[in-house]
């Protein structure tokens, strides 16, 4: 049997900067690194069949147990035939624990409390697992390390993340110890019953363990060495994401790169703008995953390369602009459809809007993601990354 | 130069109903017949591009001009280059004159009284025209009959409508004798419009005469005979849409055609169920254009062969069907999805679901107009009808 680590190759390394060049073999393909995991939530990127994906040259995407969970469930997608059957999409596909959307829901209706049916007020934490209510129907509902694995197992996901504490940002330094303790024994707890699972799987998953410390150095670099000892096929890093304050992501990020394996590929949890993905690239990061580019496209936010690295084609002065949205992008919707025709789609509300905002998102981003992969072959992503004002 | 009537020819006529096969040239292409028309109200077709049209063999689609007049406006269209050009499809286009959806919104507000901002209260019909308020910003708006061909012809579409008294159902004697003056008024009035405009554009729309008379014998066949002697290029039938007793609709349209010329092609305003189209094209009719399979196919409503010819996939029974929607259907949708997938989209209102409804409800439509128009020319249509349910 191929070890685990054996799935992961290093290809390249740069010799100005951490950048690597990698190939990580799922169940479902290679993907090559660097690489970035658009969102698709509910076994679907919103708007958009495995077949554009392909085309989009997607290589993985991101699914999230939460949802899935509950509605339509494991099991039901188990007797389905798996995520993939499910989907129709035959490419890798990576799925989180659930925690993070079972602490950030709970947390948000503990705040607002202005669910009826008690949906989602009840979160309560110990070393055990989460206990919540469901945001859907109020059901009780019981989340533990081993259930979450059990869970990604049923989906038929290719890499799976372990439950970790999702502890908010800031938190005390007391706090982040308890938090930093809990992720750490549901990792080893997680891992235990994946190496159960994984002896009755024919195709069993690659498992990522998550390295958290909040904004403590100390903390972070602890969890650095625990989580890199650890069996786990590649490492995710948590608690850094999209939200807040740039400069300490770098910092946290930076404080454990040094003290990562370079034989165990290296995910960043919930980042992706574009200068993020500069300068993780930089510092050595392998993956990304993001709901940036999906999410933006909804809201009419088109990438062109010029920080912020959009525009708001709802704006009244794209109404009778003839100009595609990025001027030199080859996508399907900048070849064939005007700003102007966006715009009124988007006004309008019509569905094709954000079909075609999305299809637009994600090509800027794979194709940014391409062009990195290029650079750091020829030793200029500096020069790359100015092309998109980011400090080079 | 071409006379319009050369723009149609009768292919073939059956010998067992009046059922026939024709083709209609416009500017933008062919049209084979019997056609359904799906509706693509603000210049798109809702989820789908034009290239997916093109797969579905959608021959023209219907836009409405009150929409596309408000919201872009007609002369921002024309200065993008006109319907085609704006909306990246580049076959034939019909669009209305804009009354239809002035009477009704205008009786609806005027109803239900709830727009704060006056929006669509004010409508005051004269023979002049129609006065009414935006239904988007309570602006003040005149649409006279000159001025809906005026817009037809800024959008730039293939075939235009005259403006027409869109009379509620039902309707006394009286009033609908007054409303079908005013109707053959406004049809003289705009055809001299329509020859003034003719003389000044390169390539001119083909425009169809409307037929109405409510439910009275006399005035349908007056409106028949009216109608059918102006240099109209086709006869368009209104007055007759979904919802209305399909007894009433059937014996409305068999009183006037045996009136029409064979050497006019024939549309059936706003009709489009699957028994309507087998009895309407049996008894003559050409073209239909109908929101039914756009419209269910959001209501996650799915076309099957079986009456009444749709399975609602919102239903909790096909939460495990590992079955396509349609069994028998080639589709895109049929082929790589189950009822269970796409049970779970609609549950969760994702995107996609709607785009692969809208899809399979178009196939299916295609698709049956296909096998109409081949059942014609093998005097089967009967058999046909048969398949579907619908008595032979």
């Amino acid at each position: 049997m191929v070890t685990q680590e054996n799935q992961w190759q290093v290809l390249f390394q740069s010799p100005s900067s951490a950048a690597r060049l990698g190939a990580l073999k799922t169940n479902h393909g290679v993907i090559k690194t660097p690489a970035f995991i658009p969102v698709g939530t509910k076994a679907t990127i919103k708007s958009l069949t495995p077949e554009d994906l392909e085309v989009l040259r997607v290589q993985i995407f991101f699914a999230n147990t939460y949802h899935l969970w509950l509605s339509p469930g494991d099991k039901a997608i188990k007797k389905l035939g798996g995520l993939h059957e499910f989907s129709h999409w035959h490419g890798p596909i990576i799925t989180d624990s659930g925690g993070f959307q079972v602490f950030s829901l709970g947390r948000q209706s503990f705040r607002l409390r202005q669910n009826n049916n008690g949906a989602g007020k009840l979160l309560k934490i110990n070393n055990q697992g989460a206990h919540f209510r469901s945001h859907i129907d109020g059901k009780k509902l019981f989340l533990t390390p081993e259930k979450s694995i059990e869970i990604q197992f049923n989906l038929g996901s290719d890499i799976i993340l372990p439950l970790d504490d999702c502890s908010p940002y800031p938190l005390s330094r007391r706090q982040a110890e308890l938090s930093l303790a809990r992720t750490h024994l549901w990792s080893q707890r997680s891992l235990q019953r994946y190496q159960e699972l994984k002896k009755m799987a024919s195709q069993p998953p690659l498992i990522f363990g998550i390295i958290q410390g909040s904004y403590y150095q100390k903390l972070r670099q602890q969890s650095a060495r625990f989580i890199s000892r650890l069996p786990f096929a590649g490492l995710a890093i948590g608690g850094v994401s999209v939200g807040e304050p740039k400069e300490k992501m770098r910092q946290a990020v930076g404080w454990i790169m040094p003290l990562l394996p370079a034989d165990k590929p290296r995910h960043l949890l919930g980042v992706g703008e574009i200068d993020d993905i500069f300068d993780f690239v930089r510092m050595g990061i392998d993956t990304f995953d993001c709901v940036l580019p999906t999410r933006l496209a909804r809201m009419g936010k088109l990438m062109v390369k010029k920080k912020p690295w959009f525009i708001d084609i709802t704006k009244s002065k794209f109404a009778r602009d003839k100009k595609p949205i990025a001027p030199s992008c080859q996508c399907y919707a900048c070849q064939n459809y005007t700003r102007a025709y966006l715009h009124h789609l988007f006004r309008e509300r019509e569905l094709l809007g954000y079909r075609l905002a999305t299809y637009h998102n994600l090509y800027f981003y794979m194709e940014l993601m391409r062009k990195i992969r290029q650079a750091i072959a020829n030793n200029q992503l500096n020069e790359l990354a100015r092309q998109y004002g980011v400090s080079g």
